[in-house]
């Protein structure tokens, strides 16, 4: 379907590890991401879901953990997160101003869809995290609408798109065009083959430093592009899914490893920028009807594949968000060129 | 102006420390508070403001701090607090579905407000903290709209209401009637009288364990009321204000006193209890023109003094929003008595 | 044994939750205690060692938690905790400046024992807590030596000792004798019965907020006595012990309740008090032979009775610590009074 | 006297930002850096120490953070640097099991330095940091008495040796001879100069993972060399000094930036390292006779170009660590190659 590029087209090969069969997030069997974009004059601008279950998640809650690299940033749910080490919610990414109408349109799901399932919520934590995409988009409209949350979920799917859609349709990334990023690793335990995976919504960085495969690319580009040398309000979001059990302490071990990826490709966490990770595992079911409750977690000496296979998947899916998006031109006249613009020679 | 009894009217002195002249938050001078209550037959909620300052504190930013004493809770903003050490936006207090609804309302109030500064705001930092007011208000409803903030927001004031109003009009506190509480302490430092104030949203605790300057009241109340004996899902939070000059770390240290006065009334920080604590002082000025900047703190050697207060300010706090709250019948007939009552044997 | 009257002696019950047999952390099935004293002219001071396990600890590693509730303290081993939640090694309490040898000769014990068991140990973590007992010991001596450590190990058994003995020879409780202290509260889950167990080593506090089970008893003895209203160099160590079986973050959970029982026996959590809690559950077995584990974990909806036992425990180890502790007359003729005695009338 | 080669001298440079004069953490004021080196035929081991001011630290406390990167390590004393924000005691480096001698000797250094200021001290937080050389040092010994940690003190001085040296002498890096680096760079902040600098114990990652500059090296290497590919203890201790006015919070932000450079050098924080950071700075005098204090901060909008003045100089300082040590022939006849040696094609 969508048949666009990705940074391994271009024969880079992000470490060592065997790669999902999609190379995205939706390998770990069970998750489904859906887009909505708003691309209009204004607003370049949307909302990106990521379905964790087909079950009720607020009935069946996953193993989860959280972790802030650096806190310039608004995401909603990571506190009940950190204190109860489970997601009860679908996750939804979009700009900063947009967290709160679209907390309420998430709110206003998980209650029908419980409703369905004979379940009346009177609490729910709404996992919402935003960058801000105000270079190419009218963000004071905060344009993402309770319909537009809907249409995402509706568009769930495993085969999503990456690059400039969703959430990722007004983000910049080193300066270029950023958005939606996805790979995948599979790693090999007690015999069973078991996949991590991460989706990044890429919003941070500076041209200067973009580092691909180890080399610096970004000086010759600042050089060939008329763009400004200047910290920006950055940001980056990274979700971590996986079917390996594990608990909650050890999904945030595994959070804190991303910003191997994220330093390879050349941030070094900017002040202006909200990292923030979120992390959860599909390994375990957590039962309400027993007071002693039975899990499985790895094995803390096999974990280091695991923290490996991690900083794989950011770097590689912070390049694929790049390398898939294409070139926009938001509010203002704003420019953000593509990467594979500038890769092919095609500006 | 109201006359409401407040605990020390019933001859509980609670603590050593001399009390600020209202013995509420509004003592720190510049910050006022306001309400804006929803009573009707399917809600009893409403929404709290507190406006930290008279200036735009977008563009005055306040030194800050946050603490999680326990995390079941959907509080947004602590994030860039923890990061930054500052608080750029008022806060607001609602219930624990409405949260997405009042962000977007702060921060509609932060545009058009930083609009009239000249200031073009596209990022800003609202802090939103709810408690879960669902046994007596029909919580799915998210009753509270952005006129209700509006209200509330111009409502602000120093001689403002404790009990039953605003954020605190459908919460429960020990199973009796909760909600806005507040004291405040005065300090001598360097031969200046300073002051500590808290505000306290009360919504947690079992009946049983009430207990006044000491003494368990609660297992008699329980005795004579008809209330079940059950866990439920709780939550208070405190916002601690002061002149005093301290630094983010300082402040996170004097939060966590809080506890102290939480635990003299009977809590013992319940699971399903979100327990978050905020605050902030308006002893610094952080000014945006220089790139070494000077800041006034404590000498940590003189800070027990302020353990204490806050101590001394969090009990009574919790103590003034029961005794100043009204009986409330709410969602299906379900009553929350009001400790004024008991204690008068007015029921 | 020992015969010395503790709190419940004086008619005091604090909470509401079933005692265990011994009332003592011991009554948690595996765990002993021992003490080695140090008492002579210049120094009132001694170690007190926690065995979690009969086995090698080392080898058969239990699921641990810190929380440090104030860090005015120098404890040894946190940060290993913290990251992989478990423990390894026996914990050993003594004085502030004693934290060096008393590790050494803790990584002496290990080494030793696991050649026993055939094991090379080339890395442990020790776990060294400590309070300041400078007030009645010279403290720059660093008394204990490896022979006190190995005594004290050789001592450990069920039914130890509390008050002025160990670690707590030289410690002070709201500037009356303090030092060792413990209770424990059993717990119905599954049919089964549980145990939850506490041990302070108290030495924090003003003599004017002491206060049993809810009335302040501290400013009538204040009076009596001659002692000084100054801020001191508190702290107290409490490690919480328990057979319920609990993931680490669950444990962290629980640490914190510890302060529940510290508000309420008068403290304020003072600017100069090591504040730390160390807690570990003996009911799950690490096994280091396969790569996926098995754990047990409670259900989190049926942790407040946990919650509530700690709280318990805590208050009543710290009240146990004072009424069994005796007078002391330390360096330079400095003296602790004991809370017994000014209880029974015989100071 | 050294001579030795650095890393820049392979013509690899590292970063954009202007170097300090020795390009070393002594570049900034006032600190100065000493080893002893054990070097026997059963132990490869030292100590090393940091004098962080020429005043007495503990009258003249200086503002500092710590960040725990992954916590497999003893470090001593984060505690209270965590709670307090301040040093009052020098650092020293050594090896995992010889924490509780350093601990005793530097307490025993302190006690006598202060006595000759005329300051009885009864409490003191030292800060000892280690790594694990086991692979080459009979750790078990704990080599490392009083004499030498008093040896390295005296023999602190501004123009220090890198490399195999002190607490370096046994460590291993990549699986190749690591020890002691270091690095600096300035910055201009309103017109004057100030300096950043690292000192690195560099003990962590694989072979295979080696990382120069942006090209995998280690790969090759590895085919070259006799090595095992496993993982190891390993550990990297990093501590960062400067003299810009900083509040703890601001030192702690930039305590982060260092696994950016460590993520360069090819490492992906594996589970068995203890990677602790410690920052502090001499910009700042805790003066301890007002109850108001005068600090000086940096606005943190320009906090950024020190965030990449850290990534910097841990890149480079693990560099040089590896490029200044020799071969060294262990315990068991174990050998750990130089890099020199590897690049200059003399093994």
């Amino acid at each position: 379907m969508q048949g666009k590029k990705r940074i391994d087209s271009y024969g880079i090969n992000i470490g060592i590890l065997p790669k999902g069969k999609k190379n995205k997030i939706t390998d770990v069997k069970g998750i489904r991401v859906g887009h909505c974009t708003i691309d209009t004059s204004e607003n370049k601008t949307g909302i990106t879901v990521i379905l964790p279950t087909e079950d009720n998640i607020y009935q069946n809650k996953l193993v989860a953990a959280s972790h802030v690299i650096n806190g310039y940033g608004k995401t909603l749910g990571l506190i009940q997160i950190d204190e109860l080490g489970t997601l009860e919610s679908i996750l939804a990414l979009t700009n900063t101003l947009n967290v709160g109408l679209v907390h309420d349109a998430v709110v206003e799901y998980m209650i029908e869809k419980s409703k369905k399932d004979g379940l009346e919520i009177k609490s729910i934590n709404p996992i919402i995290a935003e960058c801000n995409d105000s270079y190419l988009n009218d963000i004071q409209m905060r344009a993402v609408k309770q319909e537009h949350v809907f249409k995402a979920i509706k568009d769930a799917k495993v085969d999503f798109q990456e690059g400039d859609v969703g959430a990722g349709k007004g983000m910049s990334c080193h300066q270029l065009k950023g958005g939606i990023g996805s790979a995948s690793r599979t790693i090999m335990l007690d015999d069973e083959k078991y996949t991590v995976g991460i989706l990044v919504l890429s919003n941070h960085g500076k041209l200067k430093d973009l580092t691909i495969d180890g080399r610096n690319v970004g000086r010759k580009i600042y050089e060939e592009l008329n763009v400004e040398d200047k910290n920006s309000l950055g940001s980056i979001i990274s979700v971590i899914a996986t079917d390996i059990p594990l608990s909650s302490r050890q999904l945030k071990r595994i959070c804190k490893r991303t910003v191997v990826g994220l330093s390879r490709t050349g941030s070094f966490i900017g002040n202006g920028s909200g990292e923030i990770v979120i992390a959860f595992s599909t390994g375990n079911t957590i039962r309400y009807d027993q007071e002693i409750l039975s899990l499985k977690v790895i094995n803390e000496n096999k974990i280091d594949i695991i923290f490996r296979a991690v900083a794989e998947c950011e770097e590689e899916a912070i390049l694929n968000s790049m390398i898939t998006a294409n070139r926009v031109v938001g509010i203002g006249g704003k420019i953000r060129e593509s990467l594979k613009n500038v890769l092919d020679g095609n500006m």
